[in-house]
């Protein structure tokens, strides 16, 4: 459904016979994008959805005005926080992807045929549906039989779950509002219940850069559940300060696969990024150690 | 010397009380920054040169209205650029920098007590002395006996050397304007004549995601003078894309050390960060194989 400019939320503003959006969720520092389109706009029950054509990042799925995704790095996002969880569990038969409303975390856990089901719980069925139809170079237009879609409460929905699953991937937005509790220790307890016994759990832990707290805070929760906990990073260049941080917790040693099982049409990694991306800034180490 | 309202440049306006600088350089981006004071401007003979106190990254250098460091990561770049060559040269004497006008190389240079005489060959006088006075975070007010500022076009300069320095660090901006000839393949002839017969230089090689062009053509260059060449990368989180590259050229091997001679106080770099810099995502192996 196209916008029409007399309706245009604040975020978008046509100057100059161009249509930019501004990001407006920080004090302090602006982006704006220029924007060819606006291919898609709802408001859901909980956000303003939309689907935006832009100049120099594609398509990027935008949320209340902030940029959550785009056709040139949503992959790299993407493949760090599904391949390294599931080449370090090495048998996954039953992945759970609570958030990743995007559905380009599904789309990379879909990738192995070995995988038998994928559960994802994204509390938002707009985002999910705006993403499969209008932004392709992310969801991949997903569209695979054992991917599940159940749209609830991801908080919620873990809670009841005990010895379930060999992967959870918790693909949350940034921890304000609705995300806030994804950040929470208990959620994390519910979490290590709801993995067998053999599982590991990824989170995005946010920015080193700017949010170096919510990483410690992360690592710090997840290392008290899990005997084995990571941190590793990835660069994305749409998200503040481009270097993004993932925790990992696992009930199973972490060491590096002896054979690798990469699909073979990945873009960002490969087997040496997948062993690097453990090696920290030696400002990361310091504040982690 | 502290501007006027009256006399802001268009990049630097205020709103609603509050001052901003917006990036103007790219077409379809527009990255604005809050600023809390203009500590310094000066028009040089080559540019407005400005040292801008920002909320979000610290004091910054900005010239001509770009971003070009930040007291936030500006030693990420730097550390970069200078611990690489240097570790891998292993017993550098003489070292010639072009650019570099912050002088945050020249410091991370100076940490290595073994070296010589560090040459910076740097167009623009104002610069250098504004970084020395008023960016305390990344120039460290560098004042070291070893360091010879030269105050003249780099290109002009290393036309004349041959067989003189063991490293060369060449620590450009952006490839338009004065810099576009720092990018040519006969600057970089230049630079392997002046290089003793086992010298390494590095430059900047621009944004993988943003300007994967200049990176091929830059390593192509390199690749073609000298028997090694390698490309690295940082995550640079002021600039554009996030993802750093650089290219490395070297008269001899590149082999990680059998021991390594870090300074102790590096903010970015460690052992592991220096070895796994050189592991690149699939699609710059793609492009650069």
């Amino acid at each position: 459904m196209k916008q029409t400019l007399s309706s245009l939320p604040p975020y978008l503003k046509m100057e100059n016979g161009e249509l930019w959006l501004t990001e407006d969720d920080r004090d302090n520092l602006k982006i704006s994008y220029r924007i060819k389109e606006v291919i898609f706009s709802e408001q859901s029950p909980f956000q303003q959805v939309m689907i935006l054509d832009s100049y120099d990042f594609g398509r990027m799925l935008v949320l209340d005005g902030v940029v959550q995704t785009t056709s040139i790095d949503g992959h790299i996002y993407n493949e760090m926080i599904s391949h390294v969880p599931l080449q370090f569990h090495r048998a996954p038969k039953k992945v759970l992807i609570i958030g990743g409303g995007d559905c380009g975390a599904a789309r990379e856990v879909a990738k192995y045929n070995d995988i038998e089901e994928i559960y994802m719980v994204e509390i938002d069925e707009t985002v999910v549906q705006a993403c499969k139809e209008h932004l392709p170079a992310v969801s991949g237009n997903l569209s695979d039989s054992r991917v599940q879609f159940i749209y609830t409460d991801g908080v919620a929905f873990v809670k009841e779950r005990a010895n379930t699953y060999d992967v959870i991937i918790i693909d949350s937005s940034d921890p304000i509002g609705p995300a806030k509790e994804l950040f929470s220790y208990e959620f994390y307890q519910n979490v290590h219940r709801a993995l067998k016994e053999d599982g590991i759990m990824v989170c995005q832990s946010q920015s080193p850069i700017f949010h170096l707290d919510v990483l410690k805070q992360t690592y710090t929760n997840i290392q008290q559940l899990f005997p084995h906990a990571a941190v590793y990073t990835a660069t994305v260049p749409t998200y503040p300060g481009g270097l993004w941080s993932f925790t990992i917790g696992a009930k199973i040693p972490l060491s590096l696969p002896n054979t690798w099982s990469l699909p073979a049409d990945t873009k960002y990694v490969n087997e040496a990024i997948l062993t690097r991306c453990f090696e920290l800034p030696q400002f990361m180490k310091t504040v982690l150690s």
